[in-house]
């Protein structure tokens, strides 16, 4: 029997009780008989929950009983799950985690401090909730050199784009109407700007390429200035605007990692990509383009994530562990000013080279153009005093 | 280190060698620093291979040496394959395969086999070929209940419909087409009547609930019959026709399980699979559907899911395994009498109740149809005595 600990009552760590327990709406029975819940760490008191007898409010009786051999931290952030992680991990204990912020800026250090005390740090549910995709990039393509990964990883800035596109609806809107559903949170500056897509893509990046890549060196753009109009001119050249984190292997092993919205083709199963689901493509030189699809956030598919770690952490101990991340290589990090791109820009008045796009409610004057592929300096020397309403890559 | 053989040189046998050395187009580094190819075996000869140091042509040369700690099943069918694989496990050498008829007939005795000498049985890349399906179904989603598994399994059947779709030639022609291109066998009896299909299905339903379903329980109808008019009568209704396999938890706690053509709605993703490509859904009680998507064949996808397994083998042996699958349950297995859908009829003459479809190519007298939710043999028994061209199930 393993005993495993909860820190933090929220909407996930809630779940993973439920899920844990077999007692909640939705699940119908335990989801191991090896492991038992003995502690859920907040610093509310919940007298009615049906766990009631497990809440504590001070971790070092966590940390400090040798029966427990998981601990699950769904805190956030990187203040207390940072220090409980720490000494979780220094009492031999294995760590859980959907903490995507925790990981992707300690990661290397916390996999390392997993591997000295003889536990695992895991974190499937940190990148696409319920979706498996962290330990099928780790251990079923561990046969192939990855040479791309792109995703729609953030689901409020996706269902933002389909309330748009379906409803006709102004950013603004969508995105009120995106918090209305709790979809967004109050404060959606995470999703909207581009950050937790970059967090994620960190995570991605550093399993498939081994070595620690940091949210500070990737270049982030969020989707706050997309317009009806930018909408309209992606469907007027059968495109769709989504928000993708992408990580490019370069020829000379660099890689080229940033977070852009981008026009993405009909063809390319991104684009079918609708309200929260995530997708993220995946191309290994032997096996192509895999993709991987499904709810990207969420209480309980989110759950089920961690708790399939739970399971692993369990039943195999350091067998379930990530290969380590070398440290970050700043070296290795090619400038996404040399990426080429076509791209889509829509000018007040006057034309450019490329392709003329049209829509029917384009305002007097402006126009849409996809240009020839060129990177972003030469796209912003072409476009030097110009008066330019908005700028959005082509996904090649 | 641990050393590798590799039983059979064809396609996926040659991109094994290939995959694990480093030497071979479209790979640039070995695999994995711990492993090494020492045997090949074949009963052809292949002296100009950069390998050709490593044939041999009896396998007990394989079987009796202590230094071979995996060996790679790439000889296909269940003669020598079963043989060789028994042989290999009762000397306690793990066995990495792409059989998907051996797995799908005799998994849960290999699996057994496995276990009882210390060695694992591994076949991720029996389905979905380079797609990472096996290893999420099993271990990543293990706090969900499986509620359903739907999948377009077979690429050369989805390529034929892709062709017939998208050039407007009949299916003889399209399979013709998928010959020349080396895309199906010069005997496609098991891609077009669906048992390559039934075999995946078998291994992803075992290992989805648990206990070992058989080929020959599971319902299966093939795609020869399908012309251009069903097509037509699809995209009248906005449907794609795709070749299914899907297994069906019962409230009952009974799995419902069969292969078939359907019409699949536009709005689901499974519709937008085209060419060769694979999709899997599984839909769990707590992430709900996830999607799994690639090339489900070819040399160097198999290739390399079948050496991620060698890894994992050579690296954490019994820790990789899968989990037991118990004996056959006849009594578990849902009538597919049973299972209410719509249908999509066509008639050579008269009416029926549902929704007329219509296409402008249709011969006098001619009508596509598409019926009210019923289960097959309520359908039979309206159309008793009718002169019926064609009956396909809608999926829901």
């Amino acid at each position: 029997m393993v005993n495993a600990a909860i820190l933090g009552f929220g909407v996930v760590g809630s779940g993973v009780a439920e899920v844990l327990t077999g007692q909640g709406d939705g699940v119908r029975k335990k989801a191991d008989e090896l492991i038992a819940l003995k502690y859920i760490l907040d610093v509310r008191q919940f007298p009615d929950s049906p766990f009631a007898s497990c809440f504590v409010q001070d971790f070092s009786v966590i940390e400090q009983d040798p029966e427990v051999g998981v601990v699950i931290e769904t805190i956030g952030g990187v203040g207390a799950a940072l220090d409980f992680t720490e000494r979780a991990l220094k009492a031999g204990k294995s760590v859980v985690t959907s903490n995507k912020e925790l990981v992707a800026t300690h990661g290397p250090r916390l996999l390392q401090l997993a591997a000295e005390h003889g536990a695992v740090y895991l974190f499937e549910a940190s990148v696409g909730g319920g979706i498996p995709i962290l330990r099928p990039l780790s251990d079923c393509m561990a046969a192939n050199e990855i040479l791309e990964i792109c995703g729609i990883l953030n689901g409020t800035a996706n269902y933002i784009f389909t309330r748009m596109v379906q409803d006709g609806i102004p950013f603004d809107q969508a995105l009120k109407g995106a918090q209305a559903n709790g979809y967004a949170e109050q404060d959606p500056t995470a999703d909207v700007e581009g950050q937790d897509t970059c967090r994620k893509l960190c995570i991605l990046s550093s399993i498939a390429f081994g070595w620690h890549l940091r949210p500070d060196q990737v270049p982030t753009r969020g989707i706050t200035r997309i317009t009806l109009a930018d909408e309209a001119y992606a469907a007027a050249c059968d495109r769709r605007i989504k928000l993708l984190g992408r990580a490019i292997a370069q020829p000379d092993g660099k890689v080229c990692a940033y977070v852009e919205p981008h026009f993405v083709s009909l063809q390319d199963p991104l684009a079918g990509v609708e309200d929260v689901f995530n997708a993220i493509t995946v191309k290994g030189n032997a096996t192509g383009d895999v993709m991987f699809y499904g709810r990207g956030a969420g209480k309980l598919p989110t759950a089920s994530a961690v708790v399939a770690d739970v399971i692993a952490a369990a039943r195999q101990l350091e067998r379930a562990s990530y290969r380590p991340w070398a440290p970050n290589r700043p070296e290795c990090i090619a400038s996404l000013d040399e990426l080429d791109s076509q791209w889509y820009v829509r000018l007040a008045k006057g034309e450019l080279e490329g392709e003329r796009l049209t829509i029917p409610q384009a305002q007097p004057g402006e126009s849409g153009w996809l240009t020839p592929a060129m990177t972003r300096p030469q796209l912003e020397a072409k476009l030097a005093g110009r008066e330019v309403l908005a700028v959005i890559r082509v996904l090649d």
